[in-house]
């Protein structure tokens, strides 16, 4: 999801201003452990450093309400908007993405300024209902990239030799549990968001689906599954993969996950917290489309549609959009922690789930009007649709309702697999 | 459409014999104004040689049916499976796609042996009813070819700046006409094909789906039209266009359909009869998707789902799957001419019509087992399903549950735009 | 040397039109065995193919000669002459060259009577000496690229599974020859071309250059000493390479010459003969600079600079742009047969030897004025000189003074090894 | 220049122990003005982060020295010498080249410490006779890394658009001046080091050459020249430029050389100071050996060759590797300031001067032995030397055998043109 702009409903039973400032907190919270520099450098295309994170969602309250709306506001400086804008193309010119890597300049503490100097700015307005609509998505935007800051530090650490470490320590491991089965008869489910508290436009509008009888995995499908995927040869039968996904494994030579490492002393992977042993019964992460569609080929099972995923997410907590949508507690963010993949009971959490829903307009979709509404409509095309949220999603983040999407190749966020089967 | 594999149900009449007969002279009939050289050349990836086609063509004849079920059957040519398999892995070893313009080897004449070679064979087997599933399969598979050979054989010649005509003449002009609607009220529609007769796997099984109101143009958008979405700047407009579309624009400098020259002397386009002046009131072809979709934004429309168009073409032609279904008449190929679309009026003819939906699996789709399965299924990522016919179909070829493919960057099949609109 | 444009002293004791016209019939002769397909392929960015090579000679005619100096003279096609410019900046715009394999159009037999034309209208003024010098030129250009045609014909068939022969037969066998040396004391030898007869503008000024006591090797390295090398893990050892080389050899896979593979049934390598068994005694040939710089230093010598290899050759036989100036006779092209390094006696033939000088301009040089002038000089950066004539070299083209050029990473040519050392 | 590996002789009557430290501090002087984050990005391929320099000039002394010849020496970090070692095969492997920008950790004062810890260690051994040959290497090896250094982190800053200064102030202006001739009557030269104190293998053996008469320019070309060299559309026509020059300005798009812009208000370019106006007077730099070229051609003048400038440079200054070399006084390094070619009187300093001789071999050549030894001769293939010394290269370093040596394309060094002609 490339830096979807957006306004999650704080579910949290906290006032706006609370939330607000809840979550630039941990925004910068997390950025604790980097230096400078580890902040400035970006490892590829998809991803960004952690101080363009930083500095364009401040950009975002600077730009979208503090130019407009706050009495004689001072830009903190002319120059940043230029370099901190991200795809808005009505907002004017933008550097070349993978230019961000070269921004040594402005520093770390300096968007750290100019974080504070737009926080005192925004205080005023927080509680201004007139505002709460932009607020509410602002808050929703600082939380995604919350999410992208995560995972692509990690993407960027994971490129040094010396495999450097963002938290000591070692992660929890998870207890080994048998697959069931959520049942589902079929019939006409109602998918998308009701209109009720903040969602994303492309989670609209609410609509009928028909579904055929099916059938949805209670967990995730774990490490020491894919490892048996891997040991009978599934990275090399090319009847398993998508046309487009067997020139994807060659290309690459994939034969794992991304971060998954044949160490000599055992099987292990990269995590925030450096070079660390995978757990079996952890459930898989990182992993691309291609390799999602491949696994459930070999598993005689398929993966679910967005409809299938979000009739049964209905079902278990209906709405799905109340604050304790998901009891059973998947692993989400809940501060400046090591995000790591740990269960893998929840619905909403651990890991992003693949569906095989491209990601298209709902009916009657329409982008929202301005600036703002450039960011989900446009994606619509090749990329596919992820449900749930993931042990980096900021808990209070997501919904039944809510549509993330990637590209079928992209491996570098917390991506999971939940398989689905026809009854 | 990357040369599937399928067969075709023969709609007109005629002994599957016959149309075996039919097809097979009416792919040599179109290579007749060509040279070994025209024949030996590839243009870029996407394409292939019309070589290449006739003897691929072939091949499925050879491999599928004569090596299995001809009693003492000789192959023409040890080393020409080879060369001459297209994507089947299962088949196999192929040759890099790009290298097929450089076999000059086997010759066009050579081909032409091996054909009649092959023909000859298949005589005694062709109304053995034990083969005719297979059979109307490799009909089928050859009409897609004959429609491939037609759009790549231009894509090819349009490279020579000497603009070549494979034909002479020019093509009839259409009639100006008013745009008008077809109406749906919405509910629950069948889609997909009720397996009577042929069709392919991707094409089922049929299943219920809901529909909201909606209504679809009754032609396609004209160069006339198109000139007026340039006029107005349509592909200098950041805001008309997908994210990818617009990278997409800037990357290849696009300001037209493929094929569009602003000659001094008046606006020309590159067609089988060479550089031709456009017709204005003829459909716009050899649009990518990402143009039709831009333009359906700019008209404040947007594209039908496949769906929606089938719903309103069984609507129209009952199952749509009869011979007469497209009785309005649109271009189709119904013998060597050049292909060129001219009026608008029918479903079925002059374009494909592009769609907004996902080329993806159906409810409970399975892949036909074997070899001959590997051709529907493992295209399902990152393609777009479009409609109909166009003017290089062969007549008889196409049906209401029919699903073409392409990804949304590729121009060099006439593709068209039908625009849709909520009611 | 990407078609370098020049005029060889026909050194044949014939008149310029008696030399004209054996050079045009050797051009059409060398052709006979090719189909229109087969002249129209393009393997890669260097090579071009055989009907262009046809073209091109003719349209260096038309226009050097014919255009500003035929009573008149119509050209035989307008537009032909925008195709069939190579690099001439002068003469107006190009097509980009690597769409030159997609000119199916005009055909072969198109050319060929192209060429009647042009040697028609060129009878009446071959024989006035007011055009002598730029008809010697045209020869040489014609005879320069009757080598190319012959290299890049080669590498287009090479691409094709099938190995097609363009000549059937095989090739003679090599004796077996002990290694000896051509000593040099050193001390200031003149170097370049003398003015007499013709030489290309990069040949001279004649000048003096002081040499070190050296030696030159007597034959060719030979495919069994360049098997050694292999067998010695030649390729797999950085140290024995230039640091571009390395790079060079990782990102190709370089592990033999250009055209060997390890059959089965014993070593071969790809002719235009089709697949022959290697003589191991006959010269290696296509192998790049760095190949020749690798296997120079694993051996504990060195490659001659251009200006020893020249000294050695003027003692061999005195100034050596006589006609029989290599008396021991090395492979040079006679007729239309298939070009084949055999021998390594004579400097002059088997194969261009690679010389450790970069191609650069010697002191004084001008380049010559006009568009014909465009040719050598621009080309004098990058680039090795390579020194002698090969198998492919028309008879009496070559000379002492002579300079081929080539970048250091190309093989296609008859390139090899000539060996030298201090003393 | 590729991060050669030398050792300058210390030309300044220090001892080496002296030498040695001021070229350490000097090196972490000029980082002062830069912070972890500016230290550790990496613009382009060719560049390296300024922390890299400081560390693996570092590992350098570690790995050639204090590993062998320090008693009980502890390496700093176990794994860093992977990460810093450059191309030295012999040396392990190492890390991709653009991947040095992704090193956020080490830190730049980790770094320092490690410069600490070695430069404690290496105290006992600086004085010692048997190390001296290796120090002296070692120091020259510093030298050259300083400039590169100074260069890489201009164009690092450059890419950044807020064009941040890493020194305040404004260059000083330059007097304009008259162009002259040093004369030179020809005949046999003596080129090369002579052995006397500290060279690069390259710059040897000495050895003859027999020079034409010529002429060499008393001054560099110079910013007002070059413009009217663009005025007179230099960058748009074909002939003035070699065959690959001029594919490189249209694919570069180029139109002036590196860091110049036409800003509105009048011409600047980008410097260690930031943006600053554009000194007519001052010598033009950041050119290509194309432009070079090109600028030649266009001024009917030529490049000189190598062994010509080095005639010049000892007819000038005795045989030149003195200290007091050129007493004209010469831009060059002699502190931790910015880097600015200023006037342009001396042979040794403000610009790097292209010859037009290619990096090759002088006769009898041989590489140094060991790991040390890879360095130098194997870069011999497609570049062009340089002579004389720029405003970044440490005060002592050059002498008049010294051979830099960069590609045609190349533009980031302070590189300048010196104009030659026939006698």
């Amino acid at each position: 999801m490339p830096e979807p702009l957006t306004s999650s409903a704080p579910e949290t039973g906290q006032s706006l201003a609370q939330e607000y400032r809840r979550t630039r907190d941990l925004t910068e919270s997390l950025v604790e452990p980097l230096s400078d520099a580890d902040a400035t450098i970006q490892s590829m295309e998809d991803a960004s450093p952690a101080k363009w994170h930083l500095a364009h969602t401040t950009w975002f309250w600077e730009t979208f309400l503090l130019r407009d709306f706050a009495r004689d506001y001072t830009l903190f400086d002319d120059d940043w908007p230029f370099l901190f804008n991200s795809y808005y193309e009505a907002e004017g010119e933008r550097i070349a993405r993978f230019s961000r890597g070269l921004l040594s300049r402005p520093t770390l503490d300096e968007i750290r300024e100019w974080r504070a100097h737009v926080d005192d700015a925004m205080e005023p307005i927080l509680d201004d209902p007139a505002h709460a609509e932009l607020v509410t998505l602002g808050i929703a935007h600082e939380q995604q990239h919350i999410e992208l800051l995560l995972t692509d530090i990690k993407h960027a650490l994971f490129q040094n030799p010396l495999g450097p470490a963002m938290w000591s320590g070692a992660p929890a491991r998870a207890e080994s549990r048998e697959l069931g089965w959520h049942e589902h008869p079929g019939g006409v489910a109602l998918i998308g968001h009701d209109g009720e508290g903040f969602a994303f436009d492309n989670e609209g509008p609410r609509h009928r689906v028909l579904l055929e009888p099916f059938a949805l995995a209670d967990r995730l499908v774990t490490n020491a599954e894919w490892q048996e995927f891997i040991d009978d040869g599934g990275y090399r039968n090319a009847r398993l993969w998508l046309s487009d996904g067997w020139a994807w494994v060659k290309e690459q030579g994939a034969e794992a996950p991304l971060y998954w490492r044949s160490a000599e002393s055992g099987a292990d992977h990269f995590t925030h917290q450096g070079w660390q042993t995978r757990d079996p019964n952890a459930p898989v992460t990182h992993i691309s489309y291609f390799e999602a569609d491949a696994y459930a080929s070999w598993a005689g099972k398929r993966l679910p549609t967005e409809f299938e995923w979000e009739a049964i997410a209905r079902g278990q907590h209906g709405e799905g959009n109340a604050p304790a949508h998901d009891p059973a507690g998947g692993n989400q963010l809940d501060g400046a922690e090591p995000p790591q993949p740990a269960g893998s009971d929840g619905l909403f959490g651990d890991c992003w789930q693949f569906t095989r829903s491209g990601y298209l307009p709902y009916p009657r979709f329409q982008p929202a009007a301005g600036a703002v509404g450039e960011y989900n409509g446009k994606f619509m095309s090749g990329q596919f649709v992820l449900k749930g949220a993931s042990c980096a999603t900021v808990r209070g983040h997501s919904r039944a309702s809510y549509r993330n999407f990637f590209y079928p190749h992209q491996q570098w966020q917390f991506t999971g697999l939940r398989l689905a089967k026809d009854l």
